[in-house]
């Protein structure tokens, strides 16, 4: 039987991880919450996200999966250290493979994380690069405005190069980063933008990348790759609006593939 | 007590791997051992790569270490699949990380990889590739001259400008690749001629940064980062020439660094 990957979101932000998952794995199957109905996490107390994230992640056990990743910044810093000891398959969080990727990236050991307001106040990736190098010059900002702009579809045009550019003008004028670390799901969406904003010298990664990334290798060592030759048929649950999450959905996995994957997707109550 | 991460190579060629665990990992301490004695392993027979690569580890596993890397591309091919099952600690080697990084790399399906004779007569990395997308163009070429080219110290300049167009042109000729994997340790020191050879638009993917920054990751999930603040010292040991391995090490270290890591150097018997 095919096991798939499950995936847990606190909306549609971990569908740019979904993504990268399915254009890096294309064996692969997923099975994907997104808990659109509770969304923002960021604002909320930790042991709610706790509780909100345990409860995804019950709904897909019972679907078989192989292995966890944890498509959310704030349920990564709150809930994947608890996770790992109790889960008994592999889980994963987006905030490390971004931190690794970034610490790979820099020949001057100086970097630049963007994220949203929890994300950047909970310190994670600044611990995250610490722990592995002490010696990084690490200069974290938080964009509230990004989040909102890509929610609307606002993803390039002038009012996008205007918010972005007004943005990241600190990063820009007081740092000498050469690596920038997108530390939210939902910026890749805004990523050719904002590399325009900060000039092709700074190399952008896009935590979703470095994600899917890692998955691999982690369904590797673990001899969890699908080997067969059954085409992939993903399963997408939202607790929100369904219509909006299609939309939103569709608009993701549409935006460069030519030949979209088989999802299903269905409302669910957790 | 501090554990250090093993490494064995055939030669001095997986130096550049450790080259890239020092830089990505600065807190870490190594123990490398390189069989120069008995270098190239290309040629050999597999039970006879397979022997010495166990001679290697089981000189490590007395030294406490907490993971290997296999940083020859030959001994990865023949060796990694029956050690993974029967060592107590992770392990990783040189091909799957160079595939999973081309994979997350290519726009187009289209790869390169270039690599020893044995290497490319292996199929190692278009398997490893196969083995997670079947849809890739993966055009493999053998490009006999690098490595004695590196092991003269010839690394840029006329002569090595000239050796690397003339056995790229037929990647550059008939292929439309956009990534290409070095598909050998010794590569990465003719990096930037590759590039400059291949052009700007090529993404050159060195399989030493993306075995170290993979090494990362199996660190971090199996809780073995050194959280201490001791300042690490690496001992690498050779069975050949004690001088020449020196001032090839030397010579990697130091390009770069401005401040030498501590590193003793001592030969041994197997």
């Amino acid at each position: 039987m095919k096991r798939a990957i499950g995936v847990i979101d606190s909306g549609v932000g971990g569908l740019t991880v979904a993504y990268e998952l399915m254009r890096q794995l294309p064996k692969e199957e997923l099975v994907y919450v997104g808990d659109t109905l509770r969304c923002p996490y960021g604002p909320r107390p930790e042991h709610e996200v706790r509780q909100y994230t345990k409860e995804m992640i019950q709904f897909l056990m019972k679907k078989n999966i192989k292995m966890v990743v944890i498509a959310c910044n704030t349920a990564t810093a709150f809930a994947l250290e608890e996770l790992k000891n109790i889960l008994p398959i592999p889980i994963i969080g987006v905030i490390q493979p971004g931190a690794r990727a970034a610490i790979k990236s820099t020949k001057n050991q100086q970097i630049g994380i963007i994220g949203t307001e929890g994300t950047i106040r909970s310190n994670a990736y600044t611990t995250a690069l610490a722990q592995i190098n002490a010696d990084l010059d690490v200069t974290a900002l938080a964009c509230p405005l990004f989040v909102p702009m890509v929610e609307k579809g606002i993803l390039k045009g002038d009012q996008a190069e205007q918010v972005v550019m007004e943005t990241l003008r600190p990063l820009k004028k007081t740092t000498n980063i050469d690596t920038l670390i997108l530390g939210c799901t939902h910026y890749p969406l805004l990523g050719p933008t904002i590399q325009r904003v900060m000039g092709e010298d700074v190399n952008i990664i896009s935590s979703s990348e470095e994600t899917a990334r890692e998955t691999s290798t982690i369904l590797e060592i673990n001899a969890l790759l699908y080997q067969g030759t059954r085409e992939p048929v993903h399963h997408f649950y939202t607790t929100g609006d369904l219509d909006l999450f299609k939309k939103i959905s569709h608009g993701i996995f549409h935006e460069e593939k030519k030949e979209l994957p088989q999802v299903h997707i269905e409302k669910i109550d957790l």
